[in-house]
């Protein structure tokens, strides 16, 4: 009997939850709130739920399924199959997912943190098929990445290799969350651009930012959106923004030297804005054996990458 | 009978050879001018010359060599054997210098880059001896490095991982010699230190720096004399060079998040003088838990590096 793969991206607002085929295909896939202000007790018997109804919708059991994957925000131990302390999860303290979720459900549960999984989802099923040196990143409200050598993920001494957001691009930058000054994220996220036409209004540029943007609050979909109808500080952002992108890239290159770059998440939707000045930046700064080998591509898994990424932890 | 091997450090203005245990002891090792300004066959040739002679010095033959290994500067592809055109080499071209002289001796020849066949040495013979995930920096002229991933050298799609030296720590920083800006090798080499210096002394900055270089050109060297005596300018210049070092060291971490990272070369003879403000900077830069896992250390293998570097490409 055929074999699926059920892949369980849990967030800190929602758990999306899929039937996936061996060949990187959803069968079906649900949304359900994560409800993590409740705690870790709660959360897990949300992923179980969630579990059993798409096994309900697909008419498909347990014992058609190879394993469970779930990609989880860390700090986690992938090999230990614990979830650390994230911050999006409130109350969680070293809970063995693994252990609980296997026991309950008496089949195989893989645990990987998202950005990790994902990279594994697009090298297995996405743009990374068959590329041994493969590197995925994720640009959203943060930076976070994973990086695939010759064939298999690198996760590092202790799970934190590719921490890519939290690299300096710039010592003299400004403060990043992690308390560093100057990360690729501080400059590069969906936060950042937000952050920079935040502090143009607040300076009194006149741009269509801020009627876009409303009573509420400036996000970084309001400065493309207006970079889209010419308005003049937000197309310097965007270029900006394409500009740090390239730098993070060409740092990317040097350290992994990869055949391919994959990027993700929400800001890459905007991918025809940025790859021009982007790669023009990635060709003046990276060293040029490094860059000739590289292909910078739009991750191609989009928003499913979270349940393909967590599915391909069991192959 | 036991089998030794032999190393061969090939540098622009030295050739370093030696026959080395598989414990790592050097059994004895000589150099010679390179003569890299006669071109690569009068190069090749003293090669072999060298190899003959330790042999002799040593009263060993070629059947008690497991081999030879020899470490170049780059760009170099070390699986085809083949060094492409180092800047220090001039004429070079494409030369399959592991076909010539694996044929012309009768023995198998491994080539690698130097930066990658020091790590090597240093993982496994020196500082790196069992650490799974190590990477070693040198820092001289330029910076160079090399990434042992899982027990192995990682090199990358084409034998440019760990261009460590070359990536971004501030964009808005000085031209590097390999045309980009603000370069961790701009800010943190030997030669960047040097610069920093001279360009205090133009601008009309009193210090030992200019008496202690007399009539000759200021060298980074110069720089730690004149802190040592207690110079001003040279003592900010010194603590400067710590903190690039821990910005570079730092997005190391957040990179490859190893459990041990080496630095050699000349500017690590300073170590005392680098180290406790080098990881200040590390402890504010790195995220915690790549901190926390990593040790960084002076690389024990100082200048025999580059021959034990080199016979360590036999193991």
């Amino acid at each position: 009997m055929k074999k699926f793969l059920c892949g369980v991206d849990l967030g800190g607002t929602k758990i999306s939850t899929g039937i996936v085929d061996e060949n990187g295909n959803i069968i079906k896939s649900i949304k359900i709130p994560t409800m993590a202000e409740k705690g870790p007790d709660v959360v897990i018997e949300r992923i179980e739920e969630s579990i059993y109804q798409v096994l309900k919708d697909t008419g498909l059991e347990m014992s058609n399924l190879k394993g469970i994957g779930i990609g989880s925000p860390g700090p986690l131990n992938a090999k230990k199959g614990i979830v650390i302390s994230p911050p999006n999860l409130p109350h969680w303290s070293n809970v063995p997912i693994v252990e609980i979720l296997s026991k309950r459900l008496g089949i195989e549960v893989r645990l990987e943190n998202d950005a990790n999984a994902a990279a594994i989802g697009e090298h297995l099923f996405g743009s990374g098929r068959g590329v041994d040196n493969f590197v995925y990143i994720t640009v959203s409200t943060g930076i976070g990445g994973g990086v695939i050598i010759e064939g298999k993920l690198y996760s590092g001494e202790n799970s934190n290799a590719a921490e890519i957001g939290h690299h300096t691009i710039n010592f003299d930058g400004p403060r990043c969350n992690c308390g560093n000054y100057g990360c690729f994220e501080a400059y590069a996220s969906g936060t950042a651009i937000a952050r920079f036409a935040r502090e143009g209004i607040e300076k009194g540029i006149k741009t269509k930012i801020k009627e876009l943007a409303g009573e509420g609050e400036v996000k970084a979909e309001h400065v493309f959106e207006a970079a889209k109808l010419g308005d003049e500080f937000a197309k310097e952002l965007v270029e900006k923004e394409a500009f740090y992108l390239g730098v993070g890239i060409a740092n990317i290159m040097a350290f992994y030297n990869p055949r391919k770059i994959a990027i993700g998440g929400g800001v890459s939707a905007q991918w025809d804005m940025l790859y021009e000045k982007m790669m023009e930046t990635v060709r003046k700064k990276a060293l040029k054996p490094n860059a000739e080998v590289c292909e910078v591509v739009k991750a191609q898994l989009g928003e499913n990458i979270g349940v393909l990424g967590a599915a391909a932890l069991l192959l």
